[in-house]
């Protein structure tokens, strides 16, 4: 038996989304994964700190990768830009991992354990971008609002490249997103907001 | 002994936030809340199910009234428009309140357990909203887009009201931050949108 299989990480993966949407994420065990893809306890611990962590291991990065994407992005860009460039940035770690995306999407959707995690990462998501806006000049108050809007966008294009990612790649979803956001609130009337 | 005080639910309240305030949310036994009080167990009982709910007995609503105030919105109404009125309608139940929200929100801060609580409440709003809005026609993904971004101006609009309560109120700063989160999505470049 080889001591280091390059394809552990995938099977392992593949074997727990497979037994999570046929019996339901909380009816699985480490031990049932592990059997499913033909390799052991220890090669799980390997790759992974226990089931949760194999639909989020990736999206763990997720903040750190955004705020230092929103830092580095061209001075001269106008807040919203730079913090869209930013989610552009991101979405290319995730080019080519659609299905599974999918996947976990559905898991995520059937437990409310694991929304609620969901929930916590896209808000650490949100306090970084927030936190990296600040260092930008922006006001407090008005870089978590751009920050909540931003994660807003991403989410609903991550949703619709899940949804059918043939139809056009993760950073033309994030722009359409945004561009759609943007038509719906430019049809705010001024004169509502000003004179109520 | 009166067997009913009319201030009792009032007293209660004040009771448990100055206690989590004092000593953390997770340190407070209902009893103590009750003995400060100067109430009985049984007074807290008819007011509220658990010393969470003295954080959240009133927010248990927002879904179904942002909901119904969606639905109910003038037909001629864009879709963020129809929002932004069901967000101030929503706002209207809150006047006076900002002195207890201030003291509400200082708690929840304090305390990742409510936090992730909070969370799960502005989730079940925005999700509340989204039907609202595809039941006027908006797509699936549009509404929850909007939805989105209509429950982080409510949120943003909040939080400025809580800080500093004179400056305006509540209808107001949800105006203004709408007005805000408009003017940096319309600096985005469509040219960047389109040609990546």
């Amino acid at each position: 038996m080889p001591r280091w299989d390059p394809n552990a990480e995938d099977r392992l993966r593949d074997a727990a989304l497979e037994l999570f949407l046929e019996r339901g994420y909380e009816n699985v065990t480490v031990a049932e994964i592990t059997e499913r893809a033909g390799l052991t306890r220890r090669s799980f611990s390997r790759y992974f700190a226990d089931k949760r962590d194999v639909l989020f291991a990736g999206s763990d990065r997720l903040p750190a990768d955004l705020a230092r994407s929103v830092r580095a992005a061209d001075d001269t860009l106008p807040p919203f830009e730079a913090l869209l460039a930013a989610l552009v940035d991101a979405a290319g770690a995730l080019t080519d991992q659609a299905p599974l995306a999918a996947q976990r999407r559905a898991v995520v959707r059937a437990s409310p354990e694991l929304q609620e995690r969901g929930r916590t990462k896209f808000a650490a998501a949100t306090e970084a971008v927030a936190d990296a806006l600040r260092d930008r000049g922006c006001a407090a108050s008005e870089a978590t609002l751009l920050a909540e809007a931003g994660v807003a966008v991403f989410r609903t294009a991550l949703e619709r490249w899940t949804d059918r990612p043939d139809d056009a790649d993760l950073p033309t979803r994030i722009r359409q997103a945004a561009a759609e956001l943007a038509t719906h609130l430019a049809t705010v009337n001024p004169a509502t907001l000003l004179h109520p």
